[in-house]
């Protein structure tokens, strides 16, 4: 599914090791160092539980630049106190003198288990392993080094052609279990070789993030160390910005790109047998579309109907009553891809349950619910809810 | 569990009969019949997908009185448009020529499956046969005749002694999946006896259904069939009012067989092996308690937790932190029953760990929370997630 012919910008550098952070020996600990200065911009978990790199790297972004992702899994450093934090500035001063950089340049991510002190020894030791590695890493091999419960590596890239010139964005992510808005358990890094002006990054990031990773959810649960971070290096010599007239192909690649990541997020969604697009169309506002798609796209009984391949229509439409969104019941139309399954809020009968139980055989297909109401639009990416999600869910940790 | 000898408040009559709406071909119609005009309250679905029989219920009950409620299992006449409205106002109007009463006397109430049109012809057969039952069919007949997803009957009471007098609390209740605030696919009609004013009434039971009722998650999705409604016929003589002085121990006996049969549902949850109350306390107000407790109680990796007796305080106080509340990471203390596992925001090592996890083994247990901010407080109760409610939700319907 993921091929090693990414298009990577230009001036980045990789490396993972296996640090011994993660029991099975698996890698476990990766650096993205740029070999200059990034603008940078981050949108993280908005769980009032905040582990302890969260809170650094908001920190050690604030001035709006970047020059190196520090990363590990098999241990979030969440709910691990005063330590916590204590043992994240360690790392960050750590990877600062083994990179040769200010410690502010430095970002830290961690995902893993909560409430364990994260093994600073690991980090001690594996930090200085990782500079050789910068020579000839790879984005598959960062992606590798921070999987959890994930089944595949995550990574996507576009190049983006301005005529004569060019532009990368590549992004690498982590997410399988508690991925719901806003965000999950998930880890992205964004990096482009474009020259983007630090004011126009956050917003950017922001808006984009909202239209995919906002939009996923695998079992209603955002987790403590959430982190999306782009980086733009100037590497490409390209200068962009929203006035520029390829500000549009840029940022069309770079929704393309968070796109594909957050879908590969739900496909590997624990457990996950199916993927559901569940597109909103004709809410009275798109506010009350995301809170249907978030409705529909979060109902157990929904996601366990599309496991036992069921068009239970009735519980997508009892999940658009409860989301608090405006409906006028005689007017909602529910499709499966292209059979319309509800007409006017009344079922179409047998033969079209057929032909929408054929839809739902499908690994991948589209639920789309229109009000009729007004012009509000959404879209939610969904996985069913199966025995795996449960035995996965149930046998973790302890 | 239920035992055939609940003090049955006076003056009320029940049947319970197999009218074929149910393809299994048991009982699926009931009746509950005063012998005098009840003073009625009800409490509704807040989905805005309306079963037609909970918008007649509400209508027919808007003038304070009641004096008989009809019921069926095996179809909720839920999104049946127009039609369905003609069928619940059909089905009032027969019951109403068989028991001589006028249809605004009746509350009419389906539970069942979604979108597909009320057999009529079975109620036009069946409510005939119900009239001759009364004379002898008990609560248990009608328990029985609501279930669907069930598998007990859910039958609970109180006699309330009020010195020389005394007066009745009995109450009947169907609900298994589609259970979560507000409600849930559930359907509960409380009776009792003591003649009460039709204007403390509704205040009462929306009290005490938000103490119970409402503090439920099986699933986290709400139906649109929920009803509870409360019946005061006065049969047994006794006066009551808020300004008695035996109105707590009135209000005592009718909390406890509301919480009683709310517990039930919550024990017979689809698929569920365990019941867990979460109990949150020390929050900043009551208000940000409930989110606590709610958001807890609906965590499917909490609730996975909880079915691999696993005491994983992690996605405990993740769930805590995103529910919105006000939370100070170093003060959470978190308990599972007498053991506290976590101590101002840490984990408090293995060996408590192994103490939580014996815990988890028992079929009922406490979750409790503190978050040592304020008074706030609040209860909510909450199954375990298993491969059987993935089994029975896949597999229903279609």
């Amino acid at each position: 599914m993921i091929e090693n012919n990414h298009p990577v910008p230009k001036g980045y550098r990789f490396a993972a090791t296996r640090a011994g952070i993660k029991a099975s020996g698996k890698p476990d600990l990766a650096l993205i160092v740029s070999e200059q200065t990034a603008q940078a911009a981050g949108v993280y978990t908005r769980n009032r539980i905040e582990a302890a790199p969260v809170t650094l790297t908001r920190d050690t972004l604030a001035d709006g630049t970047c020059q190196a992702i520090l990363m590990n899994a098999g241990n979030a450093n969440a709910c691990t106190g005063k330590a916590g934090m204590d043992d994240a500035v360690f790392c960050q001063r750590v990877a600062s003198e083994a990179l040769g950089l200010s410690p502010d340049q430095i970002a830290v991510n961690s995902t893993g288990i909560i409430g364990v002190p994260l093994p600073t020894s690991c980090f001690e030791k594996g930090i200085p392993q990782l500079i050789p590695g910068l020579k000839n890493g790879t984005p598959l091999d960062v992606a590798t080094a921070i999987m959890t419960t994930d089944s595949f590596k995550k990574v996507a890239s576009r190049e983006v052609d301005l005529g004569e010139e060019s532009v990368r964005v590549l992004g690498i992510a982590k997410g399988a279990g508690m991925i719901h808005p806003n965000m999950g358990t998930m880890l992205a890094f964004i990096l482009t070789d474009a020259t983007i002006p630090s004011a126009e990054l956050q917003p950017l990031l922001k808006a984009e993030v909202d239209r995919s990773f906002n939009a996923i959810s695998v079992d209603g649960d955002t987790s403590t160390n959430d982190t999306v971070l782009l980086l733009a290096n100037g590497a490409s010599g390209v200068p962009l910005s929203q006035k520029s007239s390829h500000w549009e192909s840029f940022q069309k690649a770079l929704s393309e790109v968070l796109s594909e990541l957050a879908l590969m997020i739900v496909r590997d969604g624990e457990g996950a047998t199916k993927v559901a697009t569940v597109e909103v169309e004709g809410a009275a506002s798109d506010e009350d579309a995301t809170r249907i798609a978030c409705s529909i796209a979060t109902s157990s009984l929904v996601k366990t109907a599309f496991f036992g391949q069921d068009p239970n229509w009735g519980r997508i439409i009892a999940a658009v009553g409860y989301s608090g969104a405006e409906v006028v019941e005689e007017r909602v139309d529910i499709f499966f891809d292209e059979v319309r399954m509800v007409h006017q809020g009344l079922g179409e009968g047998a033969d079209v349950e057929k032909e929408a139980a054929k839809v739902l055989r499908k690994e991948a297909f589209t639920v789309r619910i229109n009000l009729n109401l007004g012009q509000g639009k959404a879209r939610y990416y969904t996985s069913d809810l199966t025995y795996d999600y449960v035995k996965i869910n149930a046998e973790y940790h302890t």
